[in-house]
């Protein structure tokens, strides 16, 4: 049995959102779903703010969906030699449950759209023993719910519990996927710090997302705050390194991120391989200086195109 | 649903070996346990490695172990003003799991003996599409085997798939523990590295359990082996210091471990209060002189009592 409180335990990973965020633009960009465009915004939905992802690729047939909601199932195989991110099929339920306590996801493959709800609110509210994900497919030609054993009592959950109390609002949103196929990512109830203000600042840029009172720590004990690399606190220039090559395209609030090619962007550039003793892989390693500002360095680690540690010290720069 | 690939994925948080034994150990020094003795030992089961962690706490009813099998579930509060250390309910099983691919759980509360089975090899062999968790209750009296709906199916189960095929060579675990009341955990099919090996090594020390192949990149690199704190390799040293103030005896392949109380072992002893600004609360920091090695240095951080970082260098002690 999986408790319902475990969807909050297994989401502790992500100690920061934007991490979180990172696991839903690998889902997008993957090759099994393959996302030409990501649109990543904030909606206003009966007076709470959403954070939605809205992407253009394949979209899911309701089998697939059961499986992104379940844990541990994975379908991400490697395609036209581009390797996926995902490997452990956990970072829809650990990214979505990281940023909000509930989640809708809206796909539709070309023949089905089908509907999940992902949510700690309906679980607290009907006191579930288990984590139970309501999904209803419905027929994408006519909108009608295509009959199945749960369908029904899955629908009444979703309208009871979610923030779309009609089947029309409900089926609205699909309407918000751009074309015939693709996916979009709903999540509410944003996370908030202990003083009850939401962990994602909204309001500051229009254009951006960042992370609230980020550096209030190291201002109030005379730190170095202005020295902090933008990425850590602007979703924009994070998404702006996240991919090594990008292969998508990202809207942030109906403007594009602009890709930082890191590695192009240094001056006097020099190249070594690292031979690990541990695996037969070498691993390219670029060198050079940062043009922008001199005052942030370290170690941009990649793996398999996508970030994974920013700004790491090594060698003779911890001194 | 949760895939039988998601108890390997679920334990890739622990990227070393002995932070995955630390949750075993955390599991019976926890005051729902109150074990105050554990002994941790290499049992050779039918020309297998089985590593065991056996304890003398209260035990688990099968209601209980069912919990501890499942996940998300704690039954864990605090208990004359000690908190517990685990608090997602998942140390058993990504703990375990990180260790092998198998393991067994005997428990015994005074009334009922209670087995239970987390295996990806028997997943693997009947093919699983999702987790299951035999579980067989006896009559600690009589070791007449308890009749619930799935104790039949699952007692079979268990001697088809477990190293253990007769329920007499079952039984004998729980005679294993001393006393009436206490739980054994027997892990086989230890993990191995990619080539081949063992990666908890057995042989070397036979009072000990040491990482395998510790630090050999840094050897063929010409680096610092000597100087790596024998807490990173040693199981014993490691376990001499895992909690601050021990409240549970260890016993390593029958030697007690001596525990090293590090902040009463340092010279010219300072003190300070840290302060965070994001919570109420103070932690107190011990500054000192290590007498035992001076190239071994930086922060031991504990939380709840608990290791939870060590040797990490701070401030000036990373130049």
């Amino acid at each position: 049995t999986m408790s319902p409180r475990y969807l909050q335990s297994n989401s502790s990973s992500h100690t920061r959102p934007f991490s979180a965020i990172a696991e839903l633009l690998d889902n997008a960009v993957d090759p099994d779903v393959s996302a030409r465009t990501v649109f990543i915004d904030v909606e206003e939905v009966k007076n709470k703010s959403c954070l939605t992802f809205t992407d253009d690729g394949c979209g899911m047939t309701p089998h697939k969906l059961h499986r992104m909601l379940s844990f541990g199932f994975t379908d991400k195989v490697i395609k036209k030699s581009q390797c996926p991110i995902g490997v452990f099929g956990n970072g829809f339920k650990s990214g979505s449950m990281r940023l909000g306590k509930d989640a809708l996801v809206f796909t539709k493959n070309g023949g089905t759209l089908t509907v999940g709800l992902l949510s700690q609110t309906y679980l607290e509210c009907v006191q579930a023993q288990a984590v139970i994900v309501p999904i209803v497919p419905f027929n994408q030609q006519n909108k009608k719910m295509i009959i199945t054993e749960d369908s029904l009592p899955s629908l009444e959950a979703i309208l009871n519990y979610s923030i779309f109390n009609s089947e029309n609002d409900l089926l609205s949103q699909f309407d918000a996927i751009p074309g015939k196929k693709g996916t979009r990512v709903l999540i509410w109830n944003i996370r908030r710090n202990k003083d009850g203000k939401s962990e994602l600042d909204f309001d500051t840029d229009q254009y951006d997302i960042l992370v609230s009172d980020f550096g209030t720590e190291e201002k109030e004990t005379g730190g170095v705050t202005c020295e902090l690399p933008e990425t850590e606190y602007s979703l924009r220039a994070f998404c702006g390194i996240l991919y090594m090559k990008p292969r998508m395209k990202i809207f942030l609030r109906q403007k594009k991120v602009t890709t930082q090619m890191i590695a192009k962007s240094l001056a006097h550039v020099g190249y070594d391989l690292y031979k690990p003793t541990f695996t037969n892989k070498q691993v390219k390693i670029t060198f050079g200086f940062s043009c922008k500002n001199n005052n942030q360095f370290g170690m941009m680690m990649y793996h398999n195109n996508r970030l994974i540690k920013s700004f790491e010290k090594v060698g003779c720069q911890v001194k």
